[in-house]
Formats: structure tokens, sequence, C-alpha cells
């Protein structure tokens, strides 16, 4: 009896642990996505306060990602997990990565955001930018909501949506190739506007790792480098 | 006796595991750097199936990802190593994707040599190219051999040299937007150029990354986000 005691004191440790990971991750989540959010509407209304803003809370961020990877390394070390809690703490810790990552590409946004302020506005871009932004921040919830119910559905949803983020951006980038042939004066404030879709898109990128990560979390396959149809095949088959 | 005799050879077992780990992991790491060199030689040579090759080695690279890391997740399963053997696992599996990532880069470079083929030479940046090419190179070499030999000056190094490289980068992009200007014509075919040099920098990012991976595996400091003379300082009080 003792010893059954002592396994559930353990195991309750355990869940408790598992489940401060899985909060603090989608914490970190959430600052992430209104970083997101913030450095394209800070391009959008040329908002020069609020592109700082997101600069400054990127720092939160790194520091997010420390404590975030330490927190998982000893529980790896103390609870020693097996299976799909190792595949857990083996996904929060990727995940915090790419989430991280999302991190660096807002700010990156964001600069941008300070650059169009200093030389003036683009005279073309900001539709494509705004609907790229949407399109990524949907995606970006979508993630971590299906990490925080374990929802394949939505996950490959996203590894979807991805895809018509990627076509969304090439078509924005061939039309703002053309404009600044037409007019070679707009180049470096017009470059200004692609380098922040660049990032867009890269978010969506990573958004698309999450989704893989959490597909491997429930259902134990790694679907990385996998085409969307293969993925949802390999899915019903498991 | 028959106890002790069991420990030594797990443990024995165990380091051939860890061994086995590294072996693969540098492998690896020779590919994507013969990648890095035979794609930015296939924009140079303007060479389409110098350029094939990459795209074709990129699949190789994959699937050494999602082996190493399998592998990796293995041992902890089995092991359930502690200290500086968890350390070492850790390193393997963030390394592993550092890696992929470069690829990936590479990959990219090797589509603008293949977009270049097609729409003729660009007029500028080559030497540009070459230029950060080759620090990149250098850099991705000298992480690996800081990694083989678990080598923390090597790594602080490759950090320093990331900051050149960003300096070399931004100078670069500069010189090719004034250009750019000048030649309206020749926008898109610089663009192809620019994407090339925005990859590199982004392999210089990954190596520096890998370098603080290191770092953290030698020492147990965790250096990201962390300025260079900060770093030299903390490994120096260590």
């Amino acid at each position: 009896m003792d010893n059954l005691h002592l396994d559930q004191h353990i195991s309750q440790q355990f869940n408790t642990d598992l489940e401060e990971l899985k909060t603090q991750l989608l914490e970190m989540g959430g600052v992430v996505e209104q970083q997101i959010i913030d450095a394209v509407k800070a391009i959008e209304n040329a908002d020069g306060s609020l592109a700082e803003k997101v600069l400054i809370t990127e720092d939160e961020i790194d520091k997010r990602e420390v404590q975030l990877d330490e927190q998982a390394t000893m529980v790896l070390a103390r609870r020693q997990p097996a299976a799909s809690d190792l595949r857990m703490v083996m996904a929060v810790i990727k995940v915090t990565r790419d989430l991280e990552r999302m991190g660096d590409e807002a700010q990156k946004i964001a600069k941008m955001a300070i650059a169009l302020n200093e030389d003036g506005e683009a005279p073309r871009g900001y539709v494509e930018l705004r609907h790229l932004g949407t399109s990524v921040q949907k995606m970006v919830n979508a993630t971590l909501d299906a990490f925080a119910r374990f929802d394949v559905n939505t996950a490959v949803q996203v590894a979807h949506d991805d895809r018509n983020v990627d076509r969304e951006y090439k078509t924005a980038m061939r039309e703002l190739v053309t404009y600044m042939m037409e007019d070679p004066r707009s180049i470096s404030r017009v470059m200004n506007i692609m380098w922040a879709l660049r990032s867009l898109e890269r978010i969506g990128d990573h958004a698309r790792n999450i989704a893989e990560h959490i597909i491997y979390l429930v259902k134990g396959l790694d679907v990385r480098h996998t085409p969307v149809k293969e993925i949802e095949r390999q899915i019903q088959d498991a």
C-alpha cells in the first residue's frame, strides 16, 4: 500500500509537472500571437511606438524560452518519463523553439515598421500584408488551440492552411516585384514590406511545424517532411 | 559482482549509444556543409545540374533528421540519462534541428540558382555571394569541429564570426538595393541573389545556435540571447 501510495504521489506530482509545462507553453504562445498581431498593425498604421513595444516584449519571449527549456529538461532528469509522457516533454521542447522563432520574425516585422516610419510609407503592399497577416495569425491561433486540446484534426487543418499561405505569399511577392520595376524609387520602401511578408510566411512555417509536433505527440507519428495528403492517410491508418 | 558487471555493461552500451549519436550527427553535418558549398557554386557557375543535385540530397538530410531524432528519443527512454549525459542527448536533438534548417536554406539557394539559370544571370551580386558563402561555410566547418572536440573556444569564435557575417550581409544588401534602383530591369534577377544572401545569413545564425548548444553541452550554461562579450565573461566564471 505504501508503495502504491508513493507511486500515486509521484505520478500526481508528475502530472502537475506536465500540466505546468503545458500551461507555460500556452502562455508563451499567447504572447507570441499578440506580438504577430501588433507587429502587423505597427506597419499598417505606421505606429512606431507599437513597433517599439514589440521589440521590448521580444526579450520576455526569449526569457520564457530559456525557462521552459530548463523546466522541461528538469522534468526529463527527475521523472525519466517514457512513452506518451516522454513525447509530451519532447513536444514542449520543440514547440517552445518554434514559438521563439515566431517571436523573432515578429520582431523583424516590427523593425520593418520602424524603417517604414523613417523612410516614409511604401506606395504598395499593405493590402497583401494585411491579408497574409490575418491568415497567419489565424493559423497560429488554431495551432495553439490544437495544442491545448491535443486536437489532431485542427493540426492537420493548419498544415493545409500553410499551403494557402505559401501561395498567397508568392503571388504577393510577384506583384510587388512588378510594381518595383515600374517605380524604382520605391524599391527600398517596398522591400521593407517584402521582408515583412517573408517573415509572415516563416511564421506560417513554424505554425505548421508545431502542428506536426502535435500529431507526433498525440499519434506518435513523425510527419515532418510529409505532404498533407500523406499525413491524412497515415493518421487514418494509425 | 554480477550487479557491477551489469552496471558496467549498461554503461558501456550507453557510451556506445552516445558515441553513435555523435557520429551520426557529424555525418549529417558533413552532408549539410557540402550542400552549402554546392548550392553557392551552383549559382556562381550557373550550374543547373549541381543545383538539382542539392535538391535531391535535401531528402537525405530530412531522413537523417527524423532518424537521429528517433534515436535520441530512444536513448532518453531506455537509458534515462542525467546531468552531462542528458545535456548531450538534448544537444544532439537541438543541433540536428539546426542542421536540417541549414539544409533547407541550402535548398533555397539551389532554387535561386535554377531561377537564375532560367531568367538569365544577374548583373551584380556574385562577388558578395562568394564572399558571404565562404565566410558562412567556414563558420559551419568550425562549428562541426567544435562539436566533434567539445571545444568551447571555437564555439565562442563562431558566435563572433556570426556578427561579421551579419555585417557583411547588410552591406551587400544595401549595395544591391542601390544597384536595382539604377537598373530596374535587373530587379527580379538581383532579387534571386538577395534571397540567396539571406539564406546564407540564416545559415550563419544556425551555426551560431549550434555553437550555443555546444557551450551548453560542455559548460552547462544557457547562452542563448546573450551577447558574445557576456558569453565570454560567463565562460571564464564557470
